[in-house]
């Protein structure tokens, strides 16, 4: 039992599952699901898809999730962000026309499932970490530009291809004229009517004292009025003979399972891509799931949602589907409309599997107008230039990070974008830490801490020069180590012992290593004796696996009071 | 003058200069011009070049490091390493034939002068430390390896391509019946001469009671005595009519400046090789630089070198020459034949231009094998086995590091190798950043001092947990900070305050503030306050750039001391 319920964690909440669960369960099941119908379709059209894979992807991947997944009101199926990187990613191998979007959208989703999975069983989910926040923040907003700006084509009646701004930019500027009439008045009246149910509506209810979840809820089903609305208008006003471009036919019935087509070289053309979507998605996953986690006392474990991620999207792919993972607004609303468990999920795939056996007549009439107003309202949420602002005022290292990854997402697309600013990053973190901090230190008044000479008011003396070490010495700052103790003692004629304190120190490797032994010959030469203190455990243990220890003319002392205590009365004695 | 000796060092010396410097600077330069003559002719055999190239690459190289470089005794030139990875680099570009190797070759010193030059004048000579010890000495080992089995084929008279074990095995087995014996006599003679010379004379003269200096030159002058004898035997014995490969025409007279070819399909083709030998020359040069100059009490400065090695490569390409950078046996017979100053190197430069006009009727005769031979003896002192053994004993990162070069190098060849070695470096090092070592810390008996309870008898208390966090945090390691402070939590059910202690802690960036926060927002839930000490200086400041402190529950010690006395009287007031 222990061990059924650490790989499916929703053995823990089956044994205790009550009739109270599922009637919660049940509810929000109904609600997200008819929150989930154009959402699907929308970002299926979003990816380039026929609007049925929208749908396909909200029924298995959901069971997948809901027998895996740690979370318990996580709500997995197709987002915006992994919908444009798909279009992205799809585009550039149809384009030869050697492969179809189906096969291509179901590889993307096979590959990058099957990448979870590896990384989740070898516990390999900290190679998320190097997405780093405003990175990730930068790319998510970019992103949602592109995707509004590209919903503004089929918004307006005309098609546009392109994931960045400036071919965006230039498809538009060049069709404009050919826009259709009808087409962008039933768009621009959704976008209106969306806009004010997402902006204005909650703060009316709120005057009229509604409480905060059925705002929400309200706000949030405005797609599906929406719906009902503009379904009977494009079937009685017959919008299809004006040529309003509408949803048209989607196969009836439930998904067929079928075997992904392994070809070998679609494969190694979709892995960079499908590693960087997986990767996309994992990250908002996870990070939904802690918010909604933390409201509950909900611990979300990493490694487990990496499983959890892989089956859904394992699932999508066999099932007709393509890359889905964890969505915020999807998550907000199953929360929000009561979800206990994962149930809800099940139930909610379920519905879709309802909706897609009898509602696709009807979802024929839906002009895909209605269905980019729909994207457009959505991603306004996930642009936020406020992290740019927060970066400048934190840092040059993050402000330089979220701008890169803006800049390049924007002007060469999605996946540029992403690699760009993890290179930044790490590029960035990497500069930072050969070009270390080193403080000359002296001690606080009579107490036993030792601080920075220019920063506080402390003792020194001119025989000894305590160093202080801001940072692990290896291979890119190991020279940098030499140059600066080489500099300090240029300036001390009277110096007879220098004291590096190590509390910062927490790799030594080889390269500093002889570094350190570098400095100890030199000093030895100088008659200057080499003292190290406050080595951490770690760093003693690899500076004894070497001859290093043998070699220094000094000792190593616990503290930095007790080295230099020592060290004075040894001058005292002379 | 000040800014004139800033960009040349040479005016420094210059300024100074006596007649007895001239003394000593024109010996060197007799006995390095002599050695220079076969090293010089055998690189550019082994760089798949004309051999007079390796002539005219030992001229105006010498030159431009004598007006730009810092050490007074480096002898730049051709080196076995940038030979080898030279052969590697325009064998590829030139299989088309498109190209020739001459116009190869010099593009790929340009390439490489322009870069360094740049990177010198922007001060980014921090970009050479990336390559750790452990990955140059394990690709230096793995290159030796891949030139001594290459030099096996003229050796015995047969040609051999191929810039990996793999395929230089493979065609070595395959051509081996083709040897010539006649050749393959002279190869193994010279060959034996070279290492009796090398390792068994020095100790023969030892015992003679010669001085250490006279036993380096004469040992290393060995293959001069070499051509002496084999050149005039060819020369009697008719060598090229019994069909030995010799030298064979050699354009006498000085190399002519030409403007290399600007070809941008080359360029884009060669520019990441040239960036490769020219970093690994570097890296190689400026430690010859400072093993000399620690014997001299001289200083190397990173950013005058990358100036003065670019100046070097930029004379070798338009002087006919190739890719150049300071060898050690050059330098070190260079130190120990008394050079003072680079006025030798210029007198060297002369020399070998004499021999271009006067001495290439007489090196037509020289046997490739012969040249083989020295090739062979020369890089036996770059093979370095025991660094295995070192990083073995030291850390298994190194270890990984310098195993996965040595075994890329070897199978996928020199460019492969060095590439996989920083990264493999690079990923080890975020990896182990990625997952810090924390440690719960108490007082150490009654001092001010706090350490690990592990590994130290200390003092600690059951309402207030002190976390010592050994590493930056930074977004690859934000979120596993999280997971440890929870962990902990959860085990101590009276807790009410937490300290973490961040002297090892250089830089917070954006996504750990984040981490911070949420950490902090969780504990005030719990009704646990957080607390920080120790925070360095510039940590300090940045998280004053953001509304971190305003939010903090607790407050920020100097001392871990004060921070665990101030929230314990706080405890006890209550």
């Amino acid at each position: 039992m222990q061990y059924l319920s650490k790989w499916f964690p929703a053995v823990s909440w089956l044994r205790h599952y009550s009739r109270a669960n599922f009637v919660n369960d049940s509810l929000a099941a109904v609600i997200v699901t008819i929150m989930l119908i154009p959402q699907s379709l929308a970002y299926a059209l979003l990816a380039g898809l026929p609007a049925e894979m929208g749908l396909y992807a909200s029924i298995f991947p959901l069971i997948a999730y809901a027998l895996f997944g740690s979370s318990r009101t996580l709500s997995v199926g197709p987002v915006a962000v992994a919908s444009l990187m798909t279009a992205s990613a799809i585009g550039s191998v149809t384009a030869s026309g050697a492969v179809d979007y189906v096969t291509a959208a179901t590889t993307l989703a096979l590959l990058g499932g099957l990448m979870l999975i590896a990384l989740g069983i070898f516990k390999f989910g900290f190679v998320a970490n190097f997405l780093s926040h405003p990175v990730v923040s930068g790319f998510i907003t970019a992103s949602g530009i592109i995707i509004a700006l590209g919903q503004m084509g089929p918004l307006v009646g005309i098609s546009l291809r392109g994931d960045n701004l400036v071919s965006l930019v230039a498809t538009l500027n060049q069709h404009v004229q050919q826009a259709h009439l009808l087409t962008a008045m039933i768009g621009f009246a959704s976008l209106a009517f969306l806009l004010f149910a997402r902006f204005s509506l909650p703060r009316i209810l709120g005057v009229m004292g509604w409480g905060k979840r059925a705002i929400s809820l309200t706000s949030r089903s405005a797609p599906v009025l929406m719906m009902l609305v503009v379904i009977p208008l494009s079937m009685f006003l017959d919008f299809e003979a004006r040529s309003v471009p509408i949803v048209g036919a989607v196969p009836s019935g439930l998904p067929v399972f079928t075997a992904p087509l392994l070809n070998w070289s679609l494969i190694t053309e979709l892995a960079m891509p499908a590693f960087l979507i997986a990767l996309i998605g994992f990250v908002e996953s996870v990070s939904v799931g802690k918010t909604l986690g933390a409201k509950k006392r909900e611990r979300i474990n990493a490694n487990q949602e990496l499983v959890a991620l892989g089956a859904a999207n394992t699932a999508a792919a066999i099932s007709g589907g393509f890359p889905v993972t964890g969505g915020f607004s999807r998550s907000a609303v199953n929360f929000d409309a009561g979800a206990d468990t994962q149930m809800a999920s099940i139930l909610t795939a379920a519905g879709i599997g309802i909706a897609t056996l009898f509602l696709t007549p009807i979802l024929y009439f839906l002009p895909k107008a209605a269905l980019a107003a729909t994207i457009i309202v959505a991603v306004l949420s996930i642009i936020d230039w406020k992290i740019l602002q927060q970066a400048y005022r934190f840092s040059i290292a993050d402000f330089a990070a979220v701008t890169l990854t803006i800049v390049i997402t924007l002007s060469a697309g999605v996946e540029l974008g992403v690699l760009a600013g993890v290179g930044v990053s790490l590029g960035l973190y990497l500069y930072q830490t050969s070009k270390p901090h080193f403080a000359i230190v002296g001690q606080v008044g009579m107490s036993e801490h030792y601080r920075n000479i220019e920063r506080h008011e402390v003792v020194t003396h001119a025989e000894i020069l305590s160093i202080r070490v801001d940072e692990s010495l290896y291979f890119a700052n190991a020279s940098y180590l030499e140059e600066i103790v080489f500099d300090q003692i240029s300036q001390k004629p009277l110096l007879s012992d220098v004291i590096l304190m190590c509390p910062a120190v927490n790799i030594v490797d080889m390269s500093a290593l002889d570094a350190l032994n570098e400095i100890n010959d030199r000093l030895r030469d100088l008659n200057i004796e080499l003292h190290l203190s406050e080595v951490k455990g770690p760093v003693m243990d690899s500076l004894q696996r070497s001859d290093f220890l043998e070699k220094l003319t000094g000792e190593v002392f616990l503290s930095h009071h007790a080295a230099v205590s020592e060290v004075r009365s040894k001058l005292l004695s002379r």
